[in-house]
């Protein structure tokens, strides 16, 4: 028997594999909804459709045929990407336009999913970035989607957002997660400070199990000071 | 001779056409960028293109040509429109899309012109809504995108945005203006709180001709009580 339903959406990415990885060890059905499968998962379902309306749809209506009517305990939105670009440069909107398909259209994507499926006491955690919670001139489209993402949750938050009763809406907000990608590109970087990816996902797994919950809307920062992290609200 | 140059993105809407209005009378040089001709502007862009990109580039290269070197003192962006729909609405995320087109394309477009044409000491004016500061739950995409408009103010007001020399970056964040389509649709609002269209518009002229100007990077809330209108940051 399981200990529960998750919904992991990007469960294929670095965050997201680690996510899906600790929620099978402490015994969860896991559906993994990306854009490729994951073995660890019990059900996957691969996002099609070239706009914001036909993502929702294919992914909404693939994910209530899998769940025939069972509610969830967890959506766990973990979908991302990153491009740089200050206002004045000529990438700017080509990759605001990345962002806000890689960011907000899971994100918001997830928040239907949450309001349909979620049972009482449920919890939705949306991908949030510290960055952007000031100016971020040198990667401006990033900023953007992510303060969006922000608003998001303050929306959900809200009694007449839909929700389901006492669920918990947050973002976490990282600085620095500690991924391969991030290596790689940052091989010299200090990552004393970096997050670990199974700290994420540990805390996902405790407000799952309704334990040390922040207040619903709060943007839970992810604080990794000399290889130790501590979240900020 | 003309007072100066100001580009007004949204200039037939009710508030643009105000703008238009007052800097005309104020014998400034006006370019409107809209769906539709302004008669009172000196020159008119009209946006074509079905994508971001498509009408980044269209709008760029009609003001470069139209300017053809000169400096500007001001783009004044108006552009945006309205949507409701909470998170668990079937509309939610068509509308999102809907309010991100009409409110974010034109702002990000704005700062890219901004960033290209705008002398030193330029005013640079973007369209906020005061209720996206906190959720808005029964109107979430709409305030997912006027955040990513907040935001992009912050990013500009930065010295690595790349907007020149002493510019002013702000959003305006109306509660409500006391526009035709609002007193035809709340006909039984008390108006004494709405917003009058001259007071923005002049309040634009003044930061253009650098008077009273607030900290770059400001979110300027228009507060109307008795009918009497004052700013706050």
């Amino acid at each position: 028997m399981s200990a529960g339903r998750v919904l992991v959406y990007g469960g294929r990415g670095a965050l997201g594999s680690t996510v899906v990885s600790v929620f099978k060890q402490a015994s969860y059905w896991v559906l993994n909804i990306d854009l490729k499968e994951s073995d660890q998962a019990d059900h996957n379902i691969i996002v099609s459709g070239d706009t914001w309306t036909q993502q929702e749809e294919n992914v909404c209506s693939a994910v209530a045929e899998a769940l025939s009517g069972e509610k969830i305990d967890a959506v766990l939105c973990l979908a991302g990407g990153w491009a740089g670009g200050s206002p004045a440069s000529p990438e700017f909107i080509k990759n605001a336009e990345l962002m806000w398909k890689s960011s907000v259209w899971p994100a918001s994507i997830s928040a239907r999913l949450a309001c349909t499926h979620l049972k009482d006491g449920g919890t939705l955690v949306l991908p949030g970035a510290q960055p952007a919670v000031k100016g971020t001139p040198t990667m401006a489209g990033y900023g953007m989607a992510k303060a969006a993402v922000h608003q998001l949750v303050f929306s959900l938050a809200d009694g007449k957002s839909g929700l389901s009763k006492e669920s918990l809406a947050v973002a976490i907000l990282p600085n620095t997660l500690d991924t391969p990608m991030n290596r790689k590109w940052m091989s010299k970087a200090d990552t004393s400070t970096w997050t670990p990816l199974e700290f994420v996902a540990e805390l996902m797994l405790k407000w799952t199990r309704n334990e040390e919950r922040p207040s619903s809307g709060s943007l839970v920062s992810l604080v990794t000071e000399a290889g130790v992290t501590r979240t900020t609200t």
